[in-house]
């Protein structure tokens, strides 16, 4: 027999709209108790979204937060735990959770811990609770903790001392590829060391170049998952305490994603948001015939269907015959308007206006330049008259060494691949192509060798280590910090280690003007790598 | 007679360049005991920089440090007292003073107040220090604070209950209008208030969109102020404390610059680091005939010579045939390299590849980006070929708005007015032209009604309201934080600040991928200003 029912709300705020998510909140709140949920939870600070950032010190967040409650006031009959900021009188802000029944405030829990590393700035925005909160309802006793709070042994032990039965951990932990199952795994540990039951509720969405998974989660005493939530998804989900085990129901969870699958759906979901929140009819995209693009071009329509997508393909003298053949293929398997632009006039006039400054010049990376560029203004002529967003289709390799030309391939509103290595590009298409009866990327476009067709004959590799080796170099300086010395010592080659570290340092100023993009990884180029454009830091040590 | 003497050095590190910083030091303690000072005090953090932002986290950090530290020992006969990062055994990380003599280590500060607002993050980095630092010297006794410690009243008193004659302020305060003697008047207040001298040493130096504006000073307790060295200048200046009077003798200042003076010389000195420090050769910048262009081609001649300057004029069928003259006259006054593009060609050749997809759509914005984007493409092409830096020109006012085309005059490296509303622009330029025998901005460029000259007959005024009321009301929203309807109650039309608003919070994207520049407000749009790009937060209160 149960004796209560929590609704876990895997919530997607739209941020800074509270007004908004207040009303979502009300709905879910009424469809949990149609379920008979005594309880429902959302994610930190769900009632304006995460992170809100400088929206977090606008003067008037306290009146529209005041109006947010009043409007959930209306939800009777179910207690609610939600995130909100909590300003007290004194002009302090705190990232809190309020517990609230009939329109009544039960409680309220300030944060403690406060992130500030990474991609997190909250010491900019909140200062630090310092009191637990623990309240009983139906003879059980719960107690709020907020994100961070719960990666605190000792925050997290503190609580467990009050006899709490259950803590509800209220969360917006950012997606990165393996954290869903890292969480799990972790709180599993801990529920069984300090023997108490963990109900874990994580936002989900995209927001700008973050990725929130959800992946929600409740785990027994014993350290048993008793519910785990689907990643990805917004949705309710439903855990019951049973009176005779004193447990919470097992219930068969969602099998974990593969990590292809997992990254895919992640890329998916930003795309979508990203594009559906700011208010697009749909994307536009230069398909070249390469990978990227053609993987940028699968992840849109999964994103938001084949007719808001419009792929265009500009070719040039260098583009292969077969470069314009796959991309036609595969626009029409997929369904897109698809579109072909020669830029050879528009090339050509660039070059015979530039002839009186260049003179006698020899060619060099200004002409492919040119050549990007041409394709970027197109694009974006495309996007102003019909509207649609231009997706940049550079993945994290290029990027991280200034393989991409600024206004050129790097033009968009949305940089989808930015933050996937080449080497899982690779990967995702396989995995895209595994999904679907008939491949969605031509198969030739996975295995021939990569170029951006800018000159004859060129291939990625002429001027880059092969991917395999340029992507370990660069995830050992980028993602693990490593010094140029150490990761020579690793076994790369000396010169082509210097290089590659030299482009990523010289390369921050593209970096800077790119657009953002979806992180996955643990070191995205975005707030989590923050790295003066001038500097005179020299590798080595 | 003197009882000792002090060199406050006004330095402009690498930053980052922990070797070449160090190395500077010493010559600087080197010249600072020739003219016989007995003490040399750097500003804050001086031997990495400030702010060196995730530079402070790699790894090898502490052994640069540790060199650092053997190279300043050579120095002998001269206590120093420098700024670094002090990272103790246990991983904490520091923001510290060192006080040096000979090579040993004779105390070390920790500070105590870390910002975490505005332009700050050093939470990020640092942990905070709980302890006073006292030193005797010359039967002196000095404290020791680091820029933020000095504002903490609590954190001030504490240190002057310890019976200190002189706190040595080690500072990296960035410029905004007005903050230098902002600085002073607070400090002698204090300095009075707590009957306690006080030398204060502040960074000078542009780093990305940051000015160090130097002015360091040295006030005595009576709040005299015996030494203000000026804004802007990399230099030793010297303070000698006399036996008799028991002061620091007072010497005359440097008479404090007037607002349009001060903020010239800041975008001065901002660009003219950025281009160096950068190792560019010089500069690259489209030319219109317009006021934003003609102010940044001035400042860049006064930056860095008008031999590395370049510039080119690129007209279209809507610039006025006076746009072309004005431009050609100021090229010519100015001393700089000039050339005439025109961009026909390239935009026709661009409308005929478009319009199979544009069809019979009505010319709008598309086509005046084009006009932009074909402009912004060449100035890259050439940067490319010759490797100068390309200057955008646009305004405060316009990026705030969405005025400017991305990928088009957006285009560029340093974007030297992007913190200047449009009415300083028109201040600065009559400012420059004061200073002049003659002037350097030709008169019709400053009183002809600014145009962007993309369509037949166009000005400003008939897509934006007057520029007095739009940067008012810019200013109110962004640098007052005030809502729409308390705009609207202080006296702007209702359907006009709507719009404002509106387009601000619309272009939130744009920005995003902009070039830095140089900061010269409370807020900045760079590192200061952090808003989310999908967000729903309304307007009105």
């Amino acid at each position: 027999m149960k004796i209560f029912k929590i609704a876990l709300a895997q919530f997607s705020p739209h941020i800074g709209n509270i007004e908004a998510n207040a009303q979502k909140m009300i709905e879910q709140a009424n469809q949990a108790k149609k379920q008979n949920a005594d309880l429902i939870v959302f994610p930190e600070l769900s009632l304006i979204g995460y992170p809100a950032e400088d929206l977090l010190i606008r003067p008037s967040l306290a009146k529209r937060t005041q109006k947010g409650f009043e409007q959930l006031s209306q939800v009777k009959d179910i207690v609610m735990v939600f995130g909100f900021v909590n300003q007290t009188e004194d002009g302090e802000r705190y990232n809190a959770a309020v517990v609230m029944k009939d329109g009544q405030v039960l409680g309220i829990y300030n944060k403690q811990n406060l992130p500030h590393y990474g991609i997190f700035d909250e010491k900019r925005y909140f200062n630090e609770g310092h009191q637990h909160l623990v309240f009983e309802y139906l003879g059980h006793k719960f107690g709020v903790l907020i994100c961070e709070d719960v990666w605190s042994l000792n925050t997290v032990h503190q609580l467990s001392q009050l006899n709490v039965d259950t803590i509800l951990v209220l969360n917006a932990s950012p997606y990165e590829v393996g954290k869903p199952q890292h969480r799990i795994a972790t709180m599993r540990k801990l529920a069984k060391q300090l023997n108490i039951n963990l109900a874990y509720i994580n936002q989900v969405g995209g927001q700008d170049d973050l990725i929130f998974d959800g992946t929600s989660f409740v785990i027994n005493q014993d350290g048993e998952v008793a519910l785990q939530a689907p990643s990805f998804q917004e949705e309710l989900y439903y855990t019951e305490y049973l009176a005779e085990q004193k447990t919470f129901k097992v219930v068969e969870s969602t099998p974990a994603l593969d990590t292809m699958a997992e990254i895919y759906q992640g890329l998916v979901l930003a795309t979508r948001d990203y594009v559906q929140r700011s208010g697009f009819p749909g994307v536009i995209l230069g398909l070249s015939g390469g990978i990227d693009s053609a993987l940028t071009l699968a992840i849109a329509v999964d994103a938001i269907g084949a007719d808001k997508v419009q792929a265009v393909m500009m070719p040039y003298t260098y583009t292969a015959p077969m470069s314009v053949e796959d991309a036609a293929a595969q626009a029409k398997s997929m369904g897109v308007t698809f579109g072909i632009a020669e830029i050879h006039p528009i090339v050509n006039s660039f070059m015979q206006t530039l002839y009186p400054f260049f003179g006698n010049s020899p060619a060099d990376t200004t002409e492919e330049n040119l050549q990007a560029r041409t394709r970027g203004t197109l694009l974006m002529g495309l996007s102003n008259k019909f509207g649609n967003l231009v997706l940049a289709t550079g993945n994290k390799s290029e990027i991280s060494v200034g393989y991409c030309t600024l206004y050129g391939d790097m033009v968009g509103g949305y940089s989808v691949l930015k933050d996937v290595y080449k080497t899982i590009v690779f990967e995702l298409a396989k995995y895209r192509n595994s999904i679907s009866e008939t491949p969605v990327i031509p198969e030739r476009v996975i295995t021939r060798p990569p170029s951006a067709e800018l000159r004859p004959d060129q291939k990625d590799q002429d001027s880059l280590p092969p991917y395999d080796i340029l992507d370990a170099i660069l995830y050992a300086y980028i993602e693990e910090d490593m010094s140029q010395d150490d990761i020579i010592t690793k076994g790369f080659e000396k010169e082509v280690v210097e290089k590659i570290i030299r482009l990523v340092d010289q390369n921050e100023y593209k970096r800077r003007q790119g657009a953002i993009g979806p992180r996955i990884s643990s070191r995205a180029f975005s707030r989590e790598r923050r790295y003066p454009i001038v500097n005179g830091w020299t590798p080595g040590v």
